[in-house]
């Protein structure tokens, strides 16, 4: 069948039952209540909850073979939990397990790679797998009893609510840690910042296990899990490389190409009328969103009002802009570096949220649904909009999906930005090859060669109005591919087998794409 | 039958069937996961969840015959949201309402009782009945359908969560709140404090609504309850009378007897080796407490130390010792007054926390299992240590359950504090006319003539060592129950009908009592 951005999915991918995607909707009304994992249990007068080591924790959940485990990525590539875990798992001979942190980062020594090729993992669930891991999916040199199914941010807090996806066991790394489990990811040497994408595992799996190297006197404060939903403590030497776990955003890029898009995105937002006292937005880590939170910043300071909030990922550069008085709270669902990390823990306008709050289009409301600007990068836009975050010019796996989907669906003006070619590689393509954003939610994307409206978006004639008005010209999206086209010449299509390695749900859990096994030379 | 308290239960109570109180417990493995009402939904884009008032979101919820409805008592007797909600359901006609507020205050104008009356309440939950309420269902004045079920503060959550307390509509009393239902009870005219027993309703009814007097600009912060778990808010005129929310706690007594009690309270806790840096502590509101956490707050300077937390409801003489340094952190599940309720908002070490995460032996651990002091108040006290905090000398019921058999249960030494008379009536007697607690679980009674310890506590023999070294001396409880009798005689039992109208649980769901019907005149 072919969904609603025009992809080919068969009705059933193995045991997967494919709810095609059908187009953006407008209320579900679901039956069954949220569902958990987690048991009332009481614990014996003295039992203690710190172990000495994984290996006793791991033994005391009664972790068995097929069984689903989780971590989250907060840690990102500096990320020292799940390879210890894993290894520990491994050490036991325990197989067949399905993994499913909240992303899956390019972690090295050891290699995820090496826990599926062993056995020890055969089903992957997340919301990227990008690096060493996703190759080898894409390429088919690692064999997994069903697709990787890989989920934007907020559609991971819904399938663990339905119990489409349930945890047995979630392994919490966390930089401060009390013996009773309460702990944060704010404070310590290696400290993460928000630990959004836990709470959900926290709440909803059967066992949940905290990881830190940093055991503080009880009560940890602050205290992002409640020891209510903690079954195990461990220390270990090192939960982190800190070098690794700032993801470096806070820097600002002197790459002009990047200055002029983050320029022209801020200048979009100070054009529309939602710029004004109370906006809200978003613009994540990365060169581009650093720069544009600044321009932003200088745009409100001008216009003398200030935002209201700003939402999911934190980097030091929306700290400087809550700083200056020009924006009143932070949102945080994830923390970039060092600066944002720390900035919860001392500012009581800095608020630590739950990933689901944040993103989960299920809940009685996420946060989204009250943003105005969303900015959001993406490897390929097409002239349908749709944007693909996942794969690069030859199917590797080269991004995951994040909260893309879902800051684009929910913002009202969402602008996605990204260079027209990197490299000799077009970005503005005619069809993108793994689509992971519908273009109907996209509204705005800018280049360094021009800015084209969607005018199929929502938004789009209040916007024409605005940056007609600001004299902010736009171009046709064909215009911007035909630029790129002809700076690299049409690509060559990417050529795939039938067999379906990664299936990519949208935020609704509907079938968005699939990905093919890459044919190799 | 009998259950290990001694009291004769009926193995069924009408559809209720009895788990008859069995002894203190070691471990529970629950088979079952946590269940919950709320279901995943999407909202409309543009959908309002403000509504113009009560009888909308009573609307809106789809509210009928014969639901269960909820309320938080944080606002205590200056609540304004019961009496509001109520009469707009009356109005509405809807009737054979379960009544489940955390504990029910004696509120008028208008009074829960005339609810009952006409039908709109037929049957009622809570952790207390204290009032005209109470008084009418232990005299068989108002037919219920079901006898009331009272349940400590930590056994609620768990009720909810095994379903045998399943909420339709909770409404939500919320000092601050925006439109999207972020909301606290910590600013705003009527601040009540901590909404810590509200949170369990928040994520676990169907349907939730907020109800403020003071709607702040998206979002708001503090954010003690997530939007993520409201379906409707609605701006009331009033939602209490500052002057009554809080409950005048911070005032040191003058009354000698209450200065006394609380000197010994304080006496045998800095006596205690557990006293040393570190130590926990939990004292509550009410004069007696309040006066020996200041004494307790002069033992911990000259001994050079400090308390790690203290745990409960929180006063402003609590506040005092953690602003002279002698306390690091304040784990507030309730607020007594407006300093303690203030404080959440303004100090990181001040924290509101779940009353689940507070008392909830259920979970993978409450902070209760952690506290080294519990002090208690009392109605009663008997010669077995069983406490009664039900019901007064002639079984009117004069207090509410609360946090007690919680906290005696919890900490290594609960004390429990009571006058061996009031006015003409002992209140060390041969046998409590209702035990909420077990003796077993009561280290020691302190009383103006004398302390008893329990032989029988798990901390006898410690506690029995230190105060000797101390040099504090004790009595038995037999020779306080003979002081009181020889000055107020020997009490007359209290002659009851066979109707039972409460059932008393215990803090592990079982039944420890049950209250017939008082025969009057």
């Amino acid at each position: 069948m072919i969904n609603a951005v025009g992809r080919e999915i068969p009705e059933k991918i193995g045991s997967y039952v494919v709810k095609p995607y059908a187009g953006p909707m407008e209320t579900i009304e679901a039956d069954a209540p949220v569902v958990s994992k987690r048991k009332p249990s009481k614990r014996a007068v003295g039992e203690n909850k710190l172990l000495p080591d994984l290996k006793a924790a791991i033994l005391a959940t009664g972790l068995k073979d097929g069984m689903t485990i989780s971590f989250h990525h907060s840690f990102r590539e500096g990320d020292k939990i799940i390879g210890q875990v894993l290894t520990v798992i491994r050490e036991l001979g325990i197989k067949g397990l399905r993994f499913a942190p909240s992303a899956v980062v390019n972690i090295k020594n050891p290699s995820i790679v090496s826990f599926v090729k062993d056995g020890t993992i055969n089903r992957i669930q997340a919301s990227g797998i990008r690096g060493e891991l996703g190759d080898a999916v894409v390429n088919g040199e690692v064999e997994l009893a069903e697709p990787v199914i890989l989920r934007p941010h907020g559609s991971r807090p819904h399938a663990i609510e339905t119990g489409d996806l349930t945890i047995d066991v979630a392994f919490i790394g966390a930089s401060a840690a009390d013996d009773f489990g309460n702990c944060t990811g704010q404070i310590g040497p290696n400290a993460c910042g928000a630990l959004g994408y836990s709470f959900i595992d926290a709440t909803s799996a059967d066992k949940v296990v905290v990881i830190t190297d940093n055991l503080v006197p009880y009560p940890c404060v602050p205290m992002s899990i409640s020891q209510m939903y903690v079954d195990y403590v461990v220390k270990v030497d090192e939960i982190g490389d800190p070098a690794k776990i700032g993801a470096g955003a806070t820097r600002m890029t002197k790459n002009p190409r990047d200055l002029l898009i983050a320029q022209r995105c801020a200048d979009i937002m100070a054009a529309s009328r939602l710029f004004k006292d109370g906006y809200s937005f978003q613009t994540g880590a990365g060169a581009i969103p650093v720069a544009c939170t600044n321009f932003l910043a200088d745009y409100t300071e001008q216009a003398g009002i200030q935002s209201s909030f700003t939402l999911g990922g934190m980097t030091g550069a929306i700290v400087d802009m809550h700083n200056r008085g020009l924006l009143r709270t932070m949102l945080c669902s994830q923390s970039f570096d060092a600066v944002a990390a720390r900035a919860i823990a001392e500012d009581p306008n800095v608020l630590e949220i739950d990933n689901s709050m944040y993103a989960n289009m299920f809940n009685k409301s996420c946060v989204l649904d009250k943003l105005n600007f969303g900015i959001l990068g993406a490897l390929e836009v097409d002239v349908d909009f749709n944007i693909n975050i996942l794969t690069g010019s030859s199917g590797e796996m080269m991004g995951g999906i994040g909260g893309g989907p879902d800051v684009a669906d929910g913002a009202d003006i969402s602008i996605v930005t990204l260079p027209i070619v990197r490299g000799r590689i077009p970005s503005v393509v005619d069809k993108v090859f793994t689509c992971c954003t519908p273009g109907s939610s996209v509204a705005v994307v800018v280049t360094e060669a021009g800015i084209a409206l969607n005018p199929k978006h929502r938004s789009y004639q209040m916007l024409k109005e605005d940056l007609d008005a600001a004299g902010i010209k736009t171009v046709t999206i064909e215009s911007l591919r035909d630029l790129a086209y002809s700076m690299t010449g049409v690509p060559k299509p990417i050529e795939t087998t039938d067999k379906i390695t990664c299936i990519v749900e949208y935020r609704d859990g509907t079938v968005i794409d699939v990905i093919r096994q890459i044919k190799r030379d």
